[in-house]
């Protein structure tokens, strides 16, 4: 099968100007099929600041009320994600930008929860994946915007990391989908405060092995949850790094590589 | 030949909520492949007082500085192009919303002027033909946001009346282009305080009569020569009309019809 690199890119990254440039033109390196998602980074938060909307958070999760909903599209959907592709064309990548309503790639419904109203969040019901196939068989390199619809013409704020592990799994019985989380550690970490104590490869054996000494909690441990479940749908691999070392994450000799252990 | 319908709407509706619901809807039924242009309105101006950004006009236009260029890309791109789109998803109409930058649509440089630095506005170079045939082949409508690119990794805000022409004379090579300016007024007048005035039909011929009776001046003049010239390169009739009766406009028993009289 051919392949297919899925990339995440995170606010750490979009915050920085220079590092964003240089990561951007490694992505329009990688030869061949290649997805990227965004997240929103600080711009959305002193955007919202400086319009003086009030930023509601429960349990650590920003509320996305209609005047948030507002602002995140225009920072996200406009911004960020216009500016990337105009970057990525100067690479002579050809990149064209979208949400989850835009050709209808991403179905959504608001969340619902039995105690909290999240407000104007979408959860993802379904991937557009004949358009995703279409645009990259004519050579083109997508760029998602985390904004999804909910079909009657409502757009929801939905998070990029979901968004990469659906449109993975979406695409893994079409292709050999790589999907690559770009953060700000060097990959799964033995010791949390130091960078050079990568581990290079996990299974599913050694994954409950860490788990068992403790070593993987906290933070990682949801995406790593997700990532065994895109491995579990078909994907053929989950890469957790730095985004600064692009070309060696996909070659292997950075960052972690989860793999199904098959 | 195949007929395309390209349809420019201005602030007028997109600042009015019912009626661009209601415009979308109209939109949404009209049958095969369609193309929609949309300006910027209000909300732009809006969000550059509130996040205090001076304006600057020189002879009635506004100087797009990075700030201001950074404001209409959130406005344009991300605000109104997505919820344009999302809505035309709710009406059966499978829109994706692009700027000049995705998938290198209309290729543009900074205006160069003698006297006056406009910023960052851009005049357009080309627009790439074969991304809208992919679309609209593949039964996608496509909504345009007034925003292009340098190429070299810089957003441009371009008028939108001029992308709607570039955008017809680009495809009337492919297609029978029907090109609609949808604006304020229920065609072009006699009496301009009459709405009920309305031309039904502008030849050249009639256009020189018009123009020497004094009748056409003023803002109408600009957009009857971008649309004579529009039918020069080969558009087939150009229709200047009110959104709200968008059916009729389009068989010809409401608005102006431009046709090149041969």
């Amino acid at each position: 099968m051919e392949q297919v690199f899925i990339l995440k890119v995170g606010g750490n990254i979009i915050d920085d100007e220079q590092q964003l440039a240089a990561f951007l033109q490694a992505f329009a390196e990688i030869p061949g099929k290649k997805i990227l998602i965004h997240g929103g980074g600080k711009l959305a938060t002193r955007m919202a600041a400086q319009l003086q909307i009030p930023q509601q958070m429960v349990g650590g999760r920003r509320i996305t009320d209609a005047e948030t909903l507002k602002t995140v599209t225009m920072v996200y959907a406009g911004y960020i994600n216009k500016n990337i592709v105009a970057q990525l064309q100067s690479f002579q990548c050809n990149a064209i930008g979208l949400t989850g309503a835009d050709g209808n790639l991403i179905q959504a419904h608001q969340r619902i929860h039995p105690t909290i109203d999240y407000g104007f969040v979408g959860d993802v019901d379904g991937i557009n994946t004949a358009l995703l196939q279409q645009l990259l068989n004519n050579n083109s390199s997508v760029v998602v915007a985390p904004i999804t619809h909910n079909g009657n013409g409502h757009l929801l704020n939905t998070n990029a990391d979901t968004i990469a592990q659906e449109i993975a799994t979406a695409l893994a019985p079409h292709y050999a989908v790589s999907l690559i989380y770009l953060f700000e550690k060097a990959g799964v970490l033995m010791d949390v405060n130091d960078d050079t104590s990568v581990v290079p490869i996990i299974t599913p054996q050694i994954y409950a092995q860490l788990k068992a000494q403790g070593i993987i909690a906290d933070g990682m441990l949801p995406k790593l949850e997700n990532a065994f479940t895109a491995l579990q749908k078909g994907v053929q691999r989950v890469i957790i790094g730095k985004a600064n070392v692009l070309s060696e994450l996909l070659k292997g000799t950075s960052g972690t590589t989860l793999t199904s252990g098959t």
